[in-house]
């Protein structure tokens, strides 16, 4: 038998970003292969805010059967038919690299130990799982050393979680629905780096976290099958929103990103109404934010914030740095103490804001009523860098979960 | 100068109803005329419950200006277009009579006293533009003796306010669109009377009543203009859900009646949610009065209960008499006192019901606890009639408005 020193720990740990789409991803063509029918964008959030560190370790010395533990828990990956197919493709690439060079050990045979850990609460309603599938794969890749670019990687990442691909970028990202029936051309690219308009940023109101009433796969599925009003939505709308969104990027204009940001997710929401039986996310809450977004903008003159609602109540609102006492210094002057969240790297910029850039006279005063009450937390964040690779491991040298 | 004997006072009464439609008006090709863009279809709703009283008179003694008197308040009608355009109308077609007969008293040239009452509160939130306008072009169409029918009469109460066309008549009622610039052939007719299917009955939920966020004429206008999913439902959608309708209503099919009326409450809403901006009707307590309704029909293994919800939050259920225990009974357990409107002539059927039709744990304890505290009060009625005359009048013998 062995020695252990025979039996080295291979390990590789990586960040991953959450990301928020400005043109939603809803309605799958392929439900085994996560294939969209439509294209989506989304803007990935700075991981100085919200990120996802996992491990990825492979070693002789663990039990035969793979194993992934996230937040302090073992999962049972043996029934995640998506973590599976995601855990098969990157073996397969690896398996071609040790095929073509005898010299490089023979990870694919070994048995692999992923931990996980998201920096943020799961209640607060965050679509981790794209954040959680892209950190896998990036984490597996780079413990493979595969040589695949990120938009090769997002075709797997895509199988794990269908926004999971769009999280292997920064800045300003395009998931393309592809044409293919095999999903091979249904990617996702860097429309442009953070770099290119780092300005963006985001609030997130976190509303009272109900439990969600129609997880996403389900919805999305509903609405294909039962909305009358979504192929319109999928064939004709959104072509046109990812042509205008990706010139907005390009131009950083913002009041343009900000209507067809806002306008896209009302679409969205109008097809899960559309759906049989009628499926809803919004809440009185989260009216009274977008009804606070179109106030702010109309008493500014001009649209310095947006909108955008993902499969739940919560808002995020995207607005540019220089209009930060505008928008979320307003958000601030209306939550007052009644929030938490009002916290780290994004937050110097208001930390001495004390009244609203925006007079509360502008806003409905139901809105603002219904604000403060429904709304227990936020995120200060923008946008931000993809995957990074780190030394702070999850596994120790000899194989041990690492307990914080 | 003529003797106050010689200047008689001519009059005529009716009562109109309410409609609610099954397949909604939304959005018009014709702003003036009221030329909606698609077809609609409604159930006009028992006098018994709910109802507009109109008296029409018309004297010489009166001055020259011809006035509206509603609910107690004299109306400025010289600035109502479309009252102004329904008054025309009519006189032209006393005109032709009196043209064609001489020995006709020469009404289209005396100044109308109309007078005007709802037996309900406008703060129900219930369309009383509907009643009102069925009931003043009714009115002065007895008093004028006019041969027109009630198909022909909705071309004209149509350009008062477009669902009045359909308070012309009872039971099941269309609207159709047409297809004439001028208005000629966009009409409302009879699909079926109400002794057709006379056990329909409707329960109104009144949704604490805020003031309307988009009233109706500016918010179908938007969508028109705004919404990109708008035609879809207009061209396509629509025409079928027609179609489906007077075949279910043909076959007293509920279940198909019922799905259709609730699919399209919903399109019609997410086109409102899809406009730009986007306009929000159903609050938190309208999406408790639909899960409310699935939740009930799961229940119950059939589709007994249908909702629907015109331009704000109030539900209507629509249900069959047979099940009455079933919808209201439940509804009635729901809301034990807190609404008030339990009472009237289709209460009967209840008045002994202690317990909810369907176990209250069948139904998700939020939406109860939502029903409960925000539905200040029911409406219990039913399918009902179109306009009769009586001679219940509001003006008197000698021209006096009735002080009641």
């Amino acid at each position: 038998m062995a020695t252990a020193s025979s039996q080295p720990v291979y390990r590789a740990t990586t960040t991953a970003p959450v990301n928020i789409a400005v043109i939603k991803y809803w309605g799958k063509r392929d439900t085994t292969l996560n294939l969209p029918t439509n294209s989506s964008l989304s803007v990935t959030l700075s991981q100085r805010s919200l990120r996802t560190l996992t491990t990825a370790s492979a070693s002789a010395k663990y039990p035969a059967e793979d194993t992934l533990n996230l937040n302090g828990k073992p999962q049972d990956i043996q029934s995640s038919k998506r973590t599976l197919a995601c855990l098969s493709n990157l073996r397969a690439l690896r398996k071609s690299l040790e095929d073509a060079d005898a010299s490089l050990p023979k990870l694919s045979t070994l048995p692999l130990r992923i931990v996980s850990e998201n920096n943020f609460p799961t209640a607060a309603g965050l679509a981790s799982s794209a954040a959680g599938f892209a950190a896998l794969v990036r984490a597996i890749a780079n413990l493979y050393q595969l040589p695949q670019s990120p938009r090769e990687l997002s075709r797997i990442a895509r199988q794990g979680s269908g926004s999971a691909c769009r999280s292997l970028m920064g800045g300003y990202v395009a998931w393309r629905t592809g044409e293919q029936a095999d999903g091979s051309d249904s990617l996702a690219e860097e429309v442009a780096p953070a770099s290119h308009w780092p300005e963006m940023r985001a609030l997130i109101l976190v509303v009272s976290a109900e439990k969600k009433d129609v997880p996403s796969t389900e919805g999305m599925q509903t609405t294909v099958a039962t909305s009358d009003l979504f192929a319109t939505r999928a064939q004709t709308v959104v072509p046109e929103r990812m042509d205008a969104i990706e010139v907005a990027i390009r131009d950083r204009d913002f009041p343009k990103f900000a209507e067809i940001t806002m306008r896209d997710s009302n679409t969205f929401h109008a097809t899960c109404l559309d759906s049989w039986p009628p499926i809803f996310y919004m809440n009185d809450v989260s009216r009274a934010a977008v009804r606070l977004v179109h106030d702010i903008n109309r008493a500014v003159g001009r649209t310095v914030a947006a909108y955008t609602f993902d499969a739940g109540p919560n808002a995020v609102i995207y607005y540019e740095e220089k209009d930060s006492e505008l928008v979320a210094g307003t958000v601030k002057a209306i939550l007052g103490a009644s929030a938490s969240g009002w916290e780290g790297p994004f937050y110097e910029v208001l930390a001495n804001v004390t009244v609203p850039g925006v007079s509360l006279d502008n806003i409905d005063s139901r809105v603002l009523d219904v604000l403060k009450g429904g709304v227990s937390r936020v995120i200060l964040t923008g946008v931000g860098e993809g995957p990074v690779t780190v030394e702070d491991h999850l596994v120790t040298e000899t194989g041990e979960i690492v307990t914080k």
